[in-house]
């Protein structure tokens, strides 16, 4: 038996340790964003059925570029954001954590830097850490932890970023960036010749225009990543995409790892996005129990910040530890996020049920503290 | 639109084309290494069966460590190998690709050397290219491209390398690297401190015991990459592991991407294992179909590299061009596979109508050289 200090590990990674929300087995699981109306039947009929068709080819390799499901993508995302895309602007990966690591290993690396907005998508600067890019964390000290987009531009002019991330809407704390503003931050990246890649994981819960309505302007600036984890019902699936001038297709073929996308995976998703209108059917339901959260939660004594995505990020009372408010709920059968925020805590909009569960909780634990 | 040459990419990436064999459709196909027989009924029904059960869970995300899969993957290898490992000795991810991935992330990167014996894995170089892992080549300079071991030694001693990849069966060329020889290079490389990477991608085809009965020995140093892909049947599903001390499980949890398996995955890499006596049964026929082809390719004049894989590995004519013979196999309606091994090619070993195929192609066309 050997112990991890034994090997011959990279010295960064020492002491590390792995990322991940606890798996927790409880009622109201409402921790990692995920949307909590299982697929439809059809959808299920129709995987089925797929996946029957394709077992007894599943000793051949897959179709190593996925064109049908990219095919697919681009036909969703055309009607979602009413800007026309086509096979070759779309790229598709197992999860958007492998489609962000393949663009920081094509335009990252050693040697250059990616410049973030935090608090957001705690994956970006570990993605950013394994790819050996240097991570530059810009916080967000506007209202509602906005992006002050004054201070990005001079951060941007000073600090020459190969790449910036900007989360729209922002995971954790739930707030967009407006378009205008995306694209004073897209002109300043490309001035100093850098890429701008903009994370819609959670888009299709807001009513701002999705940033693919600017690619048009900045074909060698822009990339939009999106996912299929959060309103598409599909987290199990695992399926990330991007969406950019097709140059930056051609450049993520260069790293990406051959056969990355199993015959499973493409079909699956390829069903699961020929069923969408089933599936966004719950995302308004998920809007209007948010609007409902947001209040009942601001009338509960809650500092609550705005939110335009499936999930509440809320300021727990002063007097309290934001892990120990976290504790009580679990005790409570109500699992959250604690994202290390101080002061913070996140919680997913699930069913009716669920949510009234955790506001049921929030009642009795902020009784408990004032 | 843009050119990639308008995009940022990294310097060492620019003028490169993306790896892959052709994907073409031709009624031969014997390029891939794949296993010719499609999975049994039973397979597919048990499949069809999981898919049925677990679709209705697909709006969450999948079960991160992926325990019960590498539960069975470590049940399999104990009775193929004969070693008893458990399930924190196994790890998995999509494809070995990926599992080579993320050992050189954690290995490897910047300011690190991975050394390889070529020709070897396409894959090996170009892992360590996206990893930022410094490659060294050392020619397999034995017979019938063997390593030359005395001279492994030499260069681990002299080079220091923090990785050793050691292929076997290996492949393009199909030979083994015996135990005894295995022993010697995992203890030069244990002396200099670092890893020895056995990637057993064809194990199954050959009779020289697995790597893993080394491990007892060997816990900080050799890990043992395989893969499902080949005499398992399975490439379309796409799943590699690695078998290994705990410590270097821990160790790859720190740069994984977290849910990194997707649930059907994972389930349908669970239901094949249940399927193993299915499954090898087809090895047998693969064997003995290999040492008939080996066999009538002598016969014909064609000088052959003994193997212990699923493919054959030959010379072609001295007048001739390697890739002009791999295009008149193509006229004649079989696929076989240029490796870029100068006046070598590689034929998968398939049904024997195929191999029937190969050996009709292969007798026309040396009768036209002659």
């Amino acid at each position: 038996m050997a112990n991890l200090s034994d090997l011959p590990l990279r010295p960064e990674l020492r002491g590390r340790s792995a990322y991940g929300a606890p798996q927790l087995t409880v009622t109201n699981q409402l921790n990692t964003n995920e949307n909590p109306y299982p697929p439809s039947e059809g959808l299920v009929d129709d995987l089925v059925a797929a996946v029957r068709r394709l077992a007894t080819t599943l000793n051949r390799y897959p179709e190593r570029d996925a064109v049908e499901l990219r095919t697919e993508l681009a036909s969703y995302v055309s009607r979602q954001t009413g800007v026309e895309v086509t096979v070759d602007q779309v790229w598709a990966a197992n999860g958007s954590n492998e489609v962000l690591q393949q663009l920081l290993q094509a335009f990252g690396g050693p040697g250059r830097s990616v410049l973030g907005f935090t608090p957001s998508y705690s994956m970006h600067p570990i993605l950013a850490a394994g790819t050996q890019t240097e991570f530059l964390d810009v916080p967000r000290t506007g209202g509602n932890f906005d992006i002050d987009v004054d201070n990005a531009l001079a951060v941007i002019a000073e600090k020459t970023p190969d790449i910036v991330f900007v989360t729209t809407p922002n995971n954790p704390t739930g707030g967009i960036t407006p378009l205008a503003d995306l694209r004073r931050i897209i002109e300043a990246e490309r001035a100093v010749g850098g890429i701008v890649i903009v994370d819609e994981a959670y888009a299709e819960f807001s009513d701002e225009p999705s940033a693919t309505t600017l690619l048009a302007d900045y074909p060698a600036t822009l990339v939009v990543s999106r996912t299929m984890s959060k309103a598409f019902d599909f987290a199990g699936g695992r399926l990330g995409y991007f969406v950019a001038d097709p140059a930056f297709i051609e450049a993520v073929m260069l790293v990406r790892l051959p056969y990355h996308l199993s015959t499973l995976s493409q079909a699956a998703a390829t069903v699961a996005l020929r069923h969408a209108e089933d599936t966004l059917a719950t995302v308004a339901l998920l809007r209007d129990e948010r609007i409902r959260v947001v209040a009942a939660l601001g009338d509960l004594g809650y500092k609550v910040v705005p939110s335009e995505s499936n999930f509440v990020f809320f300021a727990v009372p002063s007097n309290v530890d934001a892990h120990d408010l976290w504790s009580r709920f679990l005790d409570l059968d109500v699992l959250i996020r604690d994202v290390g925020v101080p002061g913070h805590l996140r919680m997913t909009v699930g069913t009716p049920a669920e949510n009234d569960a955790f506001l049921v909780a929030a009642d009795k634990i902020i009784g408990e503290y004032s």
